[in-house]
């Protein structure tokens, strides 16, 4: 059986009026469309009406001015990697796949720029870097495309030393609702020439506009690179370390806290035998003197928190095992209880709150009888929960929605924000009152002035949007 | 004779009302206004009718709400310190003077970061945190207040390393064009959680609401800091030393250049002896190791680019003494022509950019006859002119707006910005099309959903706003 259309305009008239734009390149049939209709999340799928490989911007622009003429609603897609529904078709409509758009159209090694097209994998655009000795940094666990990653203001393990999307984006090219092709800013590094546009479609999640080119910028691969693991007696004393790291000034490339529950999941699924307690996984990057340096500071500094030895990694295959573990740290909690699926949410706190969010977490986890192991970025704040859930038990589902609703009222009450990277899609919108109050009417009055007609991946992020 | 009032609803009645607000604190004299309607630059002052002394977040509400009620334009001012005549009340009406809101409100040293009033200077700040590690590194050349470098994404010469007030602002609190209170965000040092409201606000030079209360980051005052003086061959030589600086990674905190003109007017007013060539001024900030080992690099890499000694400022002392006579660069300017006045330019270009355009600028500059030496914040691509012209001489200043459109227009050919740190205010409004393109309506859509009155700053930034 067919999968219903849900958006009464795109009929047979419509998808010959696409065609004539993308020629064989639309697609109706269920495959596709079931396909773009679901993220990786636990959130319900929606699939969209129909689906659109576009191959430029300017098909891009003539795919959505037929849609704004027929007010159909459009979904961009990049690799289908969100964590909160995004690109669900809530309402039906136009997907706008953009893998095809894969392009690499200009590196300036001088600048440290790139400028791609979205359907540009992260590990791609490094793969194809991989000669020029320089490297892009935002590494969200899955190989997303750059257009989703700045679609939802990506981040990940690196984002301490080198930001996240809203650092790397220098400029865009965009779709607006109506058609029209922008540019958000020009190449410079710094600019006061006007709004940020470039900061306000970083993180707007396809409700602005589609995110046709991206320029990012790129920083130099270092000289060297080393990696170690270090348990500590107490969450505090693991987040103290965190905090005196960075105020010491040290330049940090990745710092990651993993929860007793966490390294559980990780010994049994990599074989791994590191002490259950709560460890943190650190990267340095510099010069070999500076490494050095870096790391017998906060050797110190873990030291004086009741911190254990460190284990090293400093040979390439070593650090790329130890964080292919962290890495693999979803299939882990998964492999703990055989059979159920991850629901997984993510806060962000003042670093100062971050040892009492994540000790309040655990014992609500306790409380809750659920199973459900921390990792976080917490250079950062930010911090995971991956609730292993029986998709056919609706009460445990019930369950776990509520602890999560708990978790992200903490941090908001922490003066945190409901999503350090995963984004709101449709998932967390009923939290976005909650962080921002009057903010979020300042937001609608911007999404209904970019797009008057509510076509752009309507649904989402806004609470009644 | 008193200034005339040029917006008739502000009239005795509509004083009594802001009185009922501010209690003594509106006045209406020539002194008060003129100081008012006139910044550091040479562009046109232009007077308010009212000038008001908020106190708190709260009464610039009230006093919003009442001009939004009589339509009556607002412009918020801090220090008077801005260059392209932002706080001119071009249509009259009332100017929220907020110097009198200058309390430091909190200091999270944890989380290294500070919540302030709007009046609080950068200087005043940085006093303010001596005690604790920690500094706020933006600096423009004036000691502004931080609402002002929010409302205008200000630099300086540490962006290259501590980034601008667009990496530098966390929060916000804005008074909306309707009197409403918002917050731009939480706390969190990132947030994947709606529209990024901070960055559209920082920048946006009063046109959206009034800034009331900026938390900012703080960094950890280095260890080590230790600067240079460096004459080089050639422009060339100093930019590609530049541009090799930062493709290896050195986290250079200051990178100064300055043309032979500019050494010249140095040299004179500082009683130095300087090269008259293309000079670099560095400043390095890490661990004493750390930054032994970035002076190296950069030596080796002026060396190989036709970069003479290094004349070196260790000692404190020494130190402010050399970024001493850097921040004197506009004095030292105006000597080399007394009587003259500068006209203050800033463009940004890419860096790979950045020789050509200074080149090419330094030919324009001769071909006109006029005197302009050059400086820059070279790591970021950012460079400004400072044109001697005789206040009186009307066909000299008309060359010198003519040799600042070529300038910023050649920026803009190299993909570059019309400026890169000064803002639009009502100097660069012309040019904001040349760059953005239909950008421009983008940013416009923006201000008339936030702004549907116009009375917020009105005739800044975007044209015909």
């Amino acid at each position: 059986m067919a999968l219903p259309s849900i958006h009464h305009a795109v009929d047979d008239t419509f998808i010959e009026a696409l065609s004539a734009i993308v020629g064989e390149r639309v697609s109706r049939s269920d495959s596709v469309r079931e396909h773009h209709g679901q993220d990786q999340s636990y959130h319900a799928a929606s699939p969209p009406d129909a689906v659109v490989f576009a191959h430029s911007t300017e098909e891009i622009s003539a795919v959505v001015m037929l849609c704004a003429e027929h007010v159909v609603p459009i979904i961009a897609f990049g690799t289908g990697t969100s964590l909160e529904g995004h690109v669900a078709a809530l309402k039906g409509g136009v997907c706008i796949d953009v893998t095809q758009m894969n392009e690499v159209l200009a590196v300036n090694q001088a600048d440290m720029d790139v400028r791609v097209q979205p359907g540009v994998t992260r590990k791609q655009l490094n793969t194809y870097l991989r000669d020029t000795g320089l490297f892009f940094p935002v590494d969200p666990g899955a190989d997303a495309s750059i257009g989703g990653m700045t679609a939802t203001r990506a981040s990940g393990t690196n984002a301490v030393r080198y930001g996240t999307m809203r650092e790397n984006v220098l400029s865009m090219t965009v779709v607006m609702a109506d058609g029209r092709i922008v540019r958000t800013s020009s190449r410079s590094r710094k600019s006061a020439a006007g709004y940020d546009l470039t900061r306000l479609f970083v993180g707007s999640e396809g409700t602005l506009g589609v995110i046709a080119e991206i320029t990012l910028r790129l920083h130099g691969i270092p000289e060297a690179m080393s990696a170690a693991v270090c348990s500590f007696d107490s969450m505090e004393g693991a987040v103290n370390t965190v905090i005196e790291t960075i105020q010491c000034g040290v330049p940090i490339a990745r710092i990651e806290l993993l929860d007793e529950v966490q390294m559980d999941a990780i010994n049994r699924y990599s074989d791994l035998d590191y002490p259950l307690a709560p460890t943190l996984f650190f990267e340095f990057h510099g010069s070999e003197a500076g490494v050095q340096e870096q790391t017998e500071t906060v050797r110190d500094l873990a030291d004086g928190n009741g911190g254990g030895d460190f284990q090293w990694a400093t040979d390439e295959q070593q650090r790329l095992h130890l964080w292919q573990a962290r890495h693999d740290a979803y299939y882990a909690c998964l492999a703990l209880r055989p059979g159920t699926k991850g629901m997984v949410t993510d806060v962000c706190v003042p670093i100062s709150r971050l040892a009492e969010s994540i000790l309040e977490t655990q014992k609500d986890i306790q409380d809750t009888g659920l199973l459900a192991p921390i990792v976080g970025h917490v250079g950062d704040g930010n911090f995971h929960l991956c609730i292993l859930v029986d998709p056919d038990d609706t009460a445990e589902i019930e369950r776990a929605m509520a602890l999560n609703e708990r978790l992200v009222l903490r941090a908001i009450a922490m003066d945190g924000t409901c999503t350090g990277e995963h984004g709101v899609g449709y998932g967390k919108t009923a939290f976005l009152t909650a962080e921002h109050g009057d903010g979020v009417s300042v937001m609608r009055a911007v999404k209904n002035a970019l797009d008057p007609q509510g076509i752009m991946n309507p649904g989402k992020m806004i609470p009644g949007n």
